[in-house]
């Protein structure tokens, strides 16, 4: 067996949190070493005197841990005895917006990174330039970002490998938010449904399937950073310059509602917003269709777009798709007239680590893999 | 760019075509140099004088071939200059019996073996374990086979990153061949249908879907070869001696056509399993449900089979199953309630290229990554 890659883990929230948890278990830790963790503040190598555990990581990093300084992790990624022998791994488990910024300068020294945040790749397309200019195959190290997409669904994989096989992709088509799913499957039903919006909008708010202001998911902004990241994995899909900010994307914050200032005062008009979703339903029901928030890369129309978008009634968007789950699908040369849909869960702090500890795997047998 | 791995394809049927279709691409033909190609008589050295295309290939084997011999084959891929320095894949795009037998001996000369031929991983577990034993991580060589299930839909990639990063299987359940899925697709509906089971079988033929003699399809047999190969991934599953021998499978040649003794004889007689077939649908129907044939690897119960079963019309099997794709759930801790599901076209040349194609890739992906 090989000696384990060193990994450093930077945010320790949910997701944060399950990658810990699944990294400790006897089936990953025997693959990988976690030499550092570490929160927003505080950062703490490793390995102590007693195994670091779910319940003892966070008191033991604010007592003993030291300020948060990405140069030493850094260092002690890149200078590791193991680390020389087969590269290191550090996981973005933060939301942070500057840590990508630095990912260039990170992969550039050989140190590999696997993120679920969607920042770097969806966002400037200099960014997100600079850091492929450093990656494999043209440089040595590995970006991996499975879990910006779908969480632990093989939806980046998938893409990959269609278009790495010579596959045309034509159309790729999906629910990409499970808040926006669980809201349009519980408000535009097959079955003629009375519910009002404002209603659905405070049960998915207080099964926390929202975040703490709803409107961070009724923007679209989190479905359009997800269709730039498909979109730059196809060759001949639009150059998103600005990144998800060049997503026509569609607000599900209605005209009456956008002079509220803060949550509370959103939160409380809510049913001012009733009257514009149902008229939205009525005209789908007139015309036999349900509404879904979809995002679209369609590379034959050349258009990259979130918005809400009427379905027959018999389509998988309307029949299959269930609670806060996400549904993809990739219209290709090959998968055609019938699409390669993937469906599940795309959000949750397990699924989602699940997508950063496989991304570690695969790294993993690059590396260990023996050569002949 | 790294120097190309060398490849040999044996096998030049619809798949070996295809694949070879794939590998002449631009795309591919600067990560892969085919060495040599074979079909069941006759292999042939490349690179010829004049570039091997689709149409030239098979006139160029027939009259510059020699006879079909494995350790010539085996020795030019262990010996080529490119192999010495990162390895040499062999395709095995046959279904033949006998060369999974040798996959062990080629796997521990450190030759990789791609293939869409189940009989290796479906047959018995002292084939399979022999081979499992000279494979990546224990030995050098790595084999893969993603296509053999689903053709180029990851199933088996997703399985394994389910397994691999801790997950807890439960149960995967699928529709899981092509050609089933077709006929009862269109024989048993979420609207009334009268059509008769022999109807559809005979439009199934016409349409290409079904083996020469459908019983082929009709018998289970691949589906429990699947199962097999799924179950196998699994580490809690069910251990299956003889391999899809070991999978109790429901036959749907019924009762009153089992004496048919040849494919003319059944084919003429096939009106006659009709009663047997409405009763199945009436019984369902009267239940409200549709009836598919699935394969089921049960962890929670213990149980792997291949049978026809009920599905509720609200079902993704019934409502999102079209045409002829397969559609695979996978039931597991973290996919729970709701499943992860994968669907699409399960068969076919291209995607079950693809597949292969695919696992190429990430064997060029693992060789070829740059060592810190």
């Amino acid at each position: 067996m090989s000696t384990p890659i060193p990994v450093a883990l930077i945010g320790l929230g949910g997701v944060g949190r399950s990658i810990l948890s699944q990294l400790l278990s006897p089936i990953l830790s025997e693959k990988f070493t976690l030499v550092l963790i570490a929160n927003s503040r505080l950062s703490l190598s490793l390995p102590l005197a007693a195994p670091l555990t779910l319940t003892n990581h966070l008191p033991i990093l604010e007592q003993h841990g030291t300020p948060l300084d990405l140069p030493s992790i850094i260092s002690i990624l890149s200078t590791h005895p193991s680390s020389r022998s087969k590269g290191s791994i550090l996981i973005d488990s933060t939301g942070s917006d500057s840590l990508p910024g630095m990912y260039s300068q990170i992969l550039s020294m050989g140190i590999n990174i696997v993120t679920p945040n969607k920042k770097a790749a969806s966002g400037s397309l200099s960014l997100w330039e600079n850091i492929q200019k450093v990656c494999w195959p043209i440089g040595k190290a590995i970006y991996y970002g499975e879990s910006t997409v779908g969480a632990g669904l093989p939806i980046l994989s998938t893409l990959k490998d269609l278009v790495e096989t010579g596959d045309e992709i034509q159309k790729i088509e999906g629910v990409f938010s499970g808040t926006l799913s669980y809201i349009f499957n519980q408000f535009s039903t097959v079955e003629i449904s009375n519910v009002k919006f404002s209603e659905v909008v405070k049960i998915a708010k207080e099964k926390g399937y929202t975040e703490p202001d709803p409107r961070d998911d009724l923007s679209g902004t989190d479905v359009a950073r997800k269709l730039t990241i498909l979109s730059r994995l196809v060759p001949a899909s639009p150059i998103l310059i600005e990144g998800y900010a060049s997503v026509p994307t569609q607000s599900l914050v209605p005209p009456v509602l956008q002079d509220a200032n803060t949550k509370e005062d959103y939160l409380q008009r809510l049913e001012e917003g009733d009257e514009y979703f149902d008229k939205i339903r009525k005209e789908a029901e007139n015309e036999g269709m349900v509404i879904r928030y979809v995002g679209v890369v369609d590379i034959v129309e050349g258009k990259v777009e979130a918005k809400l978008a009427k379905y027959p009634k018999d389509h998988a968007f309307a029949t299959s798709l269930k609670g806060s789950d996400n549904i993809i699908s990739f219209h290709t040369k090959r998968y055609s007239p019938r699409p390669l849909i993937i469906q599940g869960a795309g959000a949750g702090a397990d699924v989602t680590a699940m997508g950063v500890t496989s991304d570690m795997l695969k790294i993993y047998e690059r590396l260990c893999t023996v050569r002949i």
